[in-house]
């Protein structure tokens, strides 16, 4: 289905089918759009780049059919389409018959009655990532105009942590210097530790997931809806869109449980005249509007479920036990090629929030 | 605004207003509907009952406006009003211009140029979680038909834990069994010490944190979408919309960071034939959709934010640093209150989805 | 279910039941309301007036249950209840098995498998009517902040017809005009024949149809948008949620099928170096958004179904053919009842699409 | 903007840019679709068949990138784009500062500033009906495999009009019919006179009008729902988003007005032991849902405003008056080419209402 009531996002496509892509529509007429730099995105995300990632090639190059005129937004619905091009098919016709442990093959098979593309995991695919960061690509560019930048990093991979963001001084040059790391952290001395974990995980046939913490900053106080339209309510609603995130927190998110009011309370102060937080537990959002101070939150990325490794399933058209390997092209770790897709629904839910 | 396309939610009213509600449309006609469970559910939020909750005394009586006939449901839309009684808006006349740290006043003020109804928080307050309750309570007997239950328990308060669920076999009993108990968690030994974390935060005129696992048992496989329909960012979207909730994690949630995918799979066997999961790290749910595992997740709930306790702020008539000691009634603690409230939004996600 | 993105409005109640209402959200804050404005708006619609309508003597007070604070909207949902006091439930038991002909008696028994509150018509009455006129009151106050005003008039009793608006010179005056008149005509000498119409119907047993039309005036041009959010979509959408409207048709409407594009076309013209249009045969839409010129609408109402007038039906008890005589408190005619619903569902189009 | 809660509708394109097309999604999967229909329901849009249309040659192959899988419906969404081929930039330039009566291009102007596409109206372009025709065809074989048939006819040009449906008694077969007729018309003897009527207007450098009637036939009482989600609602929400719809009327429509209840109710009667009503005034729906009888509408399409005959217009770049001669390729007529249009809208109507 689709997203949105200020902003409209339609996403489609499947993993080895004719092309992905997506629809935006409800986004202001006249920003000029820097196709570049939506390419640059896109390669964020882009898989076979490295030993970290899956070797499936993808161009990635989405086509515009619509939306930009002449380099602006015409205020029509932005529809961009990317061909599906490196697909081996039949790596893949085991998946009719066994369910990989971890994936959406037998969840998706019942709730379609088996007419899904199980073709490397059709619609469910990890690829359906690539016109959400399409999109965020776009939105980050009309946020730009606004003055609110948007970065993420990893922040941890397995038991390798990086440094946290500042929740209260987190600026835009922490941020712009994320986007230019091929491995986004804080810590340049942990990504080493991180993709030694990964390249463990590779050589034993398994895969690591890990954490991302995203940052806003720039937006003014005032954002957002309480309850329904909450800001937080619109930011996971469309985390949990992104497959393989399980988990989301804001601000301080799971640590409020250890806390007393008297230490979790940001109180305020002024700052040359303007009312800030001195601390910024609650992540900039207070009953579902932004307070001034950045949005921080966390989400956790699962491992990635194809691994080469044994694995116990069911063959449901004998309903018989069997074993799998899963054999293909796989990503051992896909935290890092996601930090620009969660980077892309932050800025998307500010798009449908109304900033 | 509202929730949801199958169901519609809208909830209505400010703390110390007239009445406060709830309008649910897209129910089923012809589910017969117990009011005095509705009232048992109610009377599980209810505050004024012991030490633990504010004193504000609350009869929250919903009264049926429509949408019930001869104690079935018509297919219209139902509405329950509750009357604000036991109302002392002096206490609150203060917040017009102090802006209590860790509430929706400041943002709620910025958001509104000033015209939200400051009294209790207003519409922020978490008094509105109250018809939430009573939508909940009307789903839970909807889904009670399908053979689907919901319930929760206290897994954290401060550094006292409860045992966990059973994720591959938390059963009816289980869920029943907490159902009736005044403070719910599976460990009773867990009782007092979490009774004593609250009472000593009070003493301090401060508040605590914690923590709720929920659980949903007799549901099938294939309910959800993948992306943005999924179960998954259904249940987050509500969750979020409870004041208070900070976090959310499905399954192993967070835990999937430090996990390889050898261990976090949960791989398929046959049990009587019927196709199961060895273990439950994905809580039940995969790319958005059911896999017949209980549904599994876990939110964290703030300190309440308002404390006797000192705490700086600003005047926002003045713009000038203040003092405030909040006076009036409030909660300690609010995680034991809002068990019934995250169960709620459970039922309701199941309703949208479309079970 | 509800209406509107920008705006959303969810209507319940049943004729009989304990009371109808809606709550609006979506709308800004700091909007002063005049309530006895409301109550004007209220008493437009009311029942039980005069010999032209039906006996039936209901105050229709609307009591705000939230979204107002000091005479303010909060810019929180909006909730208005109105009780339902003269219910003759006695009245009405026939209609458990006898569906009245014109009615929604059978295709709601239908739909809801007889579940649904028959009293009356329980939620396809026509009473239903006064919570959308509370909100168009509601709304005219947010729009005559812009300068934007509503009127309509009754252009159709059977065979009397009204003159119709000046589609390009309506303005302000005539529309303030109609707004004062108990009978509201553009020519006062049609006022005696179009009640001679009704009062005969009713001698007859019978009742009359006939059309309203309506006009905007006061809107800039560029409100609106193609495709499924168009202005006319909107208006459309909300005219035919009004129960017994039939057809709704803009500016010349079924008129075009006759013409040439050379006379259709409004061409435009310099007025005082602002662009207007000559003619006004698009009704102030033109690719579903506004060009400037007053919004011109018609809506035809049926002949009110209760009658009573033998007439034959069946008995879905027994599946079998009976006669029918409808007693009761009933309508003649509901056309001048319904000139301020048609402009109320006018003002929320307007909100829900964003002045 | 997007359409729809029960299935989703995005449109997407502007007549000269890459393409055009539509995502559909909430669809149920294992449905075979033949794509050989598909395109002859294209063809019954396309133009450049022969003197009556445009001369603009459009093959309109619709390519499927998502949502079907050997020939099944996934249920995942499917999105078909048609490339824009023939197109003649050039012939539009004039469009960016000279406004054309009768079409979208001066409300658009003020409503994207000046950013939309004019290149052939762009996005307001009577092309992007191309994907609600594709579209239409999908939902078509949908309800067709439930025994719902839809078919139109041309009911006016100018001053020849068509025998209208038997209200009552239409049936697939006559539907069937209509389908096969190159110029679809209950009264083959109205196919001269109607063409003379469009290709005098040719000749004249002019454009006609005329009206649409569509039937719905094979659908069963009970589908739909009171207010907002009424299906009168629904299907005028879709037609008002075909360019150039003008009004709707359902069943005897504007006729009401001139009716009494006596006559305009449509009194039920036992046909087999089957409830049935003896005339269907109501078109087939009372009270938003379905009662049994056909359901039938009729819709009024303006003139092509496109003429080739001298207008009066503003430059809006020198805000001058200027006269405007419109050359290029133009319809003088578009009803026969919308009456697929009609149908696709009510097609997808009775999928979003839920049949």
């Amino acid at each position: 289905m689709s997203f949105g009531k200020n902003i409209n996002l339609s996403i489609f496509g499947e993993s080895h089918g004719v092309g992905i892509g997506i629809v935006m529509s409800g986004l202001p007429s006249g920003i000029k759009i820097d196709y570049d730099q939506i390419l640059d995105e896109m390669s964020r995300r882009m898989p076979g780049k490295d030993k970290l990632s899956t070797a499936r090639k993808e161009s990635d190059i989405p086509i515009i059919q619509s939306g930009i005129f002449n380099d602006y937004t015409t205020g029509a619905p932005l529809c961009a389409v990317i061909k599906n091009s490196d697909t081996h098919s039949k790596d893949y016709s085991i998946l009719k018959t066994h369910m990989r442990p971890g994936h959406a093959d037998y969840s998706g098979n019942i709730r379609y009655n088996g007419y899904n593309d199980y073709r490397g995991g059709g619609h469910f695919s990890g690829r359906l990532t690539a016109p959400i960061v399409f999109a965020g690509a776009v939105a980050k560019q009309i946020l730009d105009k606004q003055g609110i930048k948007i970065g993420a990093h990893i922040s941890q991979i397995k038991n390798v942590y990086d440094t946290m963001f500042d929740k209260v001084n987190v600026d835009i040059n922490t941020l712009q210097s994320l986007l230019n790391k091929e491995f986004p952290v804080l810590d340049n001395s942990k990504i080493q530790p991180m993709k030694n974990e990964i390249l463990t995980a590779k050589e034993q046939l398994d895969s690591v997931g890990g954490k991302i913490e995203c940052a806003i900053v720039g937006i003014k106080a005032g954002v957002g809806n309480p309850f329904f339209d909450s800001l937080e309510s619109t930011i996971a609603h469309l985390a949990f869109s992104v497959p393989a995130v399980k988990g989301i927190q804001f601000g301080t998110g799971f640590g409020f449980a250890t806390l007393n009011a008297s230490t979790a309370n940001d109180e305020y102060i002024l700052d040359n005249d303007i009312i800030k937080t001195k601390t910024n537990h609650n992540g900039g959002i207070l009953g579902g509007i932004t307070n001034g101070a950045p949005i921080i939150f966390e989400v956790v990325i699962k491992p990635t479920p194809s691994i080469a490794k044994e694995q116990d399933t069911i063959n449901i058209q004998t309903n018989e036990p069997v074993k799998l390997e899963i054999t293909g092209r796989h990503d051992p770790c896909i935290v890092h090629r996601a930090v620009v897709v969660i980077e892309a629904i932050a800025a998307l839910s500010l798009l449908e929030i109304g900033v």
